[in-house]
């Protein structure tokens, strides 16, 4: 399959450019009898645009979803939905050098090897992070029937920006993340990951971190080994995310420095349901969910499009030269993104959950 | 698509339990005309079986590849290559516990929920690490098109074991890892390595670790984004290996704690060759090849299986108990681990090159 | 994969309802550097439109096509090509009544079915002809690759209509074919052909026929059996288009009356090319394109929409009833469907030419 | 998807060759729970094998499966179930001259052209019918599973033979169709058949027909349009069945000589259940099953292999010639298509079925 299409039974095509005229996506295989509006998919759109605090950038993406079909006397039919955002008008004069000085950290590159320099590079095209808006749309779809089908809770939540790491915190904490503006369950680490990103934003330079994400109420199950694993579709999905650098299931990179006596999760009886008392497996087993909470943990790079002068090579006269990337950029990406690692995780769970007879065709009946 | 089959123009389709008649694979998909032998195939499996050291398990699992199609007069056809390995007896009793009271760490209980209990819990049926033998056989056919056409290298290592790891080291004596037991590059670390898993062994205990894949001359320009990145597909295929608890590309999880300026890896002039100077980016920018090196990095947890004892549940009377499990595994699996590591790298890349046209379909003409 | 996305490596997904706001389709793998406009795909829109002749409905659909996305400065880029027709605000009353009281030889029934009750059932929604014009958007693209990178000619031309059956004709007569309102081309036979149509107009029937396609230039040694063959994936496209009954390759049902050593189409030399003397293989041979024209034609039942009273049941009341069409409708869909039929060919062939690595990812270059 | 794989959800992987080592396939996807036995596999393959009656090549294949994975204890465990015939010793000197000169009307010249000369061309390799022993195999699983979890029945039955057209019978006599050697279900005609096979064989000629599949207790609401419609995908199956050469649904041909009124199938009730009259729309409406029997029926050319004389182009030096094809081949090959028909329906069928939440991943429980 062509790498613009995602999924196997809720499958999601995505299109458009940063700067053309839209982004959108297809969602082909949703359940006929979901009550769906603009209003669902807008809600985690707003998560994600741009301007929602000075930490991110001040651009003035105003991204309003129009369901263009598949939506008929507000319940989904089955067919295809079509949602669209129009592209307000944009400057893009700044990214006229990008196709001859690719940016470092940037697709600029690649997308131009890759698509004989066709690719439309205006604020990187397809590789913008604005094409998450897309995932974010389907995602939406994705997590609403997750919620209201299967009780599935999705919440991803900061757990690290630019060397500072948050504490370990409750699920009710971690429900409240979305409270400060890098969304960060310590509230006290917070305040020293804000300072940090306004420092680098000052110094022209960006921060990374770490994302995790709490998937609660998977029933045990679902995976299809060997090659489907809930972890490497998951990893797959999330990877679609431009930054990530890393994926990791519970215990993560640390298992390399413990012990089987220790990371063994040994199982247990608690009101009668099998458990494990630790979880180290991240709630997945031989690539099948166990019925523990998913845990699993992205690492975002810091953002690659900074202020300081960068060395890059001239395409066209095969120079090396420096740039200097102008424009107002998000100092660290980590807080918009949580709304796109949720839709991911969202994506690739209802898609396992259809395979697994979990989701009806028909959500309600009419006739 | 379903679970066990893998790819999408060099697809390997696998099949076989640890206590069943086989273990095999089917790779459909291999372009005719490729000299292909047991030999081949042989070489590769050699690697990961048992028993080539003290440090892995001493049971005497002799793995003999039997092609039985898709090659005809030493060349492979274009047809479907079916690859076989017949398991010897094995004594399968001391696993009838194992259906109604899961191990630690291990898949018995998801796989019991996933397939209603008629697993074939022996061994741990389909979800064993015999079962990567098939992924081996596959991987051979693979690594052998990338290398002849396209002289792509791959090259896994050890890189950690037991919270000892391994320094940086050069191509060469990465070249040189396979030298010793532990298949570590860095021949002092993998003295202590050695001596950590000994001691795991002495205590009835495992270690993890953790394996870096280097992939030499990718060609720039692999890869289809949005969804289907590299990162993205190496990911999903790694996280095929029983055991991989994270996957990392270049800088990966230490990319939380980096600025924008050191990590965007400044583009460069080296002999009319354009490279970027630092490789952060593990070669890949936007999900495609950047021309440079491929580096990822994958964690694997200690051993599941472990002579102390644990506890679980038992699944018929619902109660706790504890269990002891007998036999004789590996303490630590990494370097078995190593070439399964290259072997679903090349299943990717393989594809991924067919896809792009670089591979021909007939690779010689007889007519 | 979900039944609104089609091909493998140049992946249509179509979206859209008959009285919804929009009909559209996205192209997923599209080479870059196709100098491509709205002129391209309008022009076989066009041959689809209702209104050509006073033989097809005299609805004033206006399909005018918009590009959203996936080409950029002329070109196109390599990503996502999004298109859409914006439907013109249509009278939908009369279609309330399908919902409860299915039409014969419609798939209203079985939409209601399969959707529960929640389909657009207005003008047919998803299962309209309408829908169609999302096939020829994309096949508009297929074609023009095939043309100008292959050479491929497709000709499809109405062979019979209302049991009127015309000659065999030459090529150059069968190009001349859209010079008459059935497309046909044995001029004779039109002229009856369009007095049959106009006299079941009268009547307020509908008339059936048959449509073949002639595919010139197609290299010998595309198809991938045994699955993959050219038939089956040609018969699979084919089946998209409404009314289809039948789809025939070479003989075709004639084949059943045939010896062998009649059917068997000689191997012969002509102008140092190996040749076959007859083409009753219909250019397929094991699946595979022997280098010989393609021959394939679909039966076309006689529109289902029809004014003469029908018996029905209303799935209300569960009783038994009669209904009577209102409307303009086409008493013979034949001319309308033959762009459909070219578009589905193209659309099978491009993505076999592109797996056969037949077509570049990049068609020129820019950098 | 690469040729070989056939399905989404119930996925068949095809291997051997026809003088290869053996002829096989692997199922992956079929649901856990199912009793399953070398016998069920069997009886399907003896419907196919030669020697069942004069009128077919008196070669004596002994086809004789053996299942190597995913049964367990009797039932199937959910993983991939490897089922192989191993080939007797046969003579291939014959087929030493077909790779240069290829045999009419077979795929020795495409299969050359596709593979580069790497082919197994002895006794048609991978085009041999021998192949279609992998479709009965998996489809002897399909057929199961459709049979015991949804009552389904599968009737194909032989309609006509070298010009000799059946007259249409009851299911009754068509469920007695097997007890004469041409498998139809009109005895009469059953002995003109068998006469002028008779004749055709001592002409060293050979005879086409057709078959005629019914589906009963299909129930409605399984297909998924636009592009999976049901006729689109058995299509496709029946097409990779050597020598087809139309796949007809309902009305097939014929529709092109109706009237809408005619062939508009009208609805009503019987015993409360809401049926259509006549059933020329073969039981799919819109792509979607209507809950009236399946019709289809498939063309079947005749017999490539004849002993008659016939002219080919010797490959080696580009010339002219006339080859004379030994061996007993069959003068009819209908009979023992019907069994493959039967399969590649089924095939389709419980994919469908599967995909509809229809079919329990477990049939039963164990744990």
């Amino acid at each position: 399959m062509t790498g613009n299409v995602f999924g196997n039974r809720f499958v999601l095509t995505s299109f458009g450019e940063s700067h053309g005229k839209c982004v959108g996506c297809v969602i082909d295989g949703c359940p006929a009898g979901l009550l769906l509006s603009e209003k669902d998919i807008q809600k985690e759109l707003d998560r994600r645009r741009p301007g929602q605090s000075d930490l991110t950038t001040t651009r003035s993406e105003i991204d309003e979803v129009e369901i263009l079909s598949g939506v008929f006397e507000d319940y989904t039919t089955g067919a295809p939905i079509c949602m669209i955002i129009w592209n307000k008008d944009v400057d893009s004069t700044m990214y006229k050098y990008v196709k001859y000085e690719p940016r470092p950290g940037h697709a600029d590159y690649t997308a131009g090897i890759r698509y004989g320099g066709f690719n439309d590079y205006r604020g990187g095209g397809r590789f913008s992070g604005r094409i998450t808006a897309s995932y974010v749309m389907g995602g939406a779809i994705a997590k609403k029937i997750l919620r209201e089908i299967l009780k599935i809770e999705i919440l991803a939540h900061t757990t690290e920006i630019g060397g500072i790491k948050a504490e370990t915190k409750s699920l009710d904490e971690i429900r409240q993340a979305e409270s400060n503006p890098v969304r960060c369950a310590d509230s006290e680490a917070a305040k020293r990951m804000i300072a940090r990103t306004r420092e680098a934003q000052a110094e022209k330079d960006s921060v990374g971190g770490a994302i995790q994400c709490v998937v609660l109420n998977v029933p045990a199950g679902l995976g299809d080994p060997v090659f489907n694993t809930l972890e490497g579709d998951l990893s797959k999905a999330l990877y679609a995310i431009p930054a990530v650098k890393s994926v990791e299931f519970g215990s993560g990179v640390d298992a390399a420095r413990m012990m089987g006596s220790q990371h063994n999760d040994p199982f247990a009886l608690r009101e009668g349901k099998i458990v494990t008392i630790s979880n180290y497996a991240g709630g997945i087993l031989g690539g099948i969910s166990n019925g523990m909470p998913i845990i699993c943990r992205v690492t975002i790079k810091p953002t690659a499009s900074i202020g300081k002068s960068q060395q890059t090579v001239n395409l066209k006269n095969m120079k090396e030269t420096r740039i200097n990337i102008e424009g107002r950029h998000d100092p660290c990406i980590i807080p918009r993104a949580i709304p796109v690692v949720e839709a991911m995780v969202a994506l690739v769970l209802v898609d396992y959950a259809i395979q697994a007879n979990l989701v009806p065709r028909v959500l309600e009946r009419k006739i």
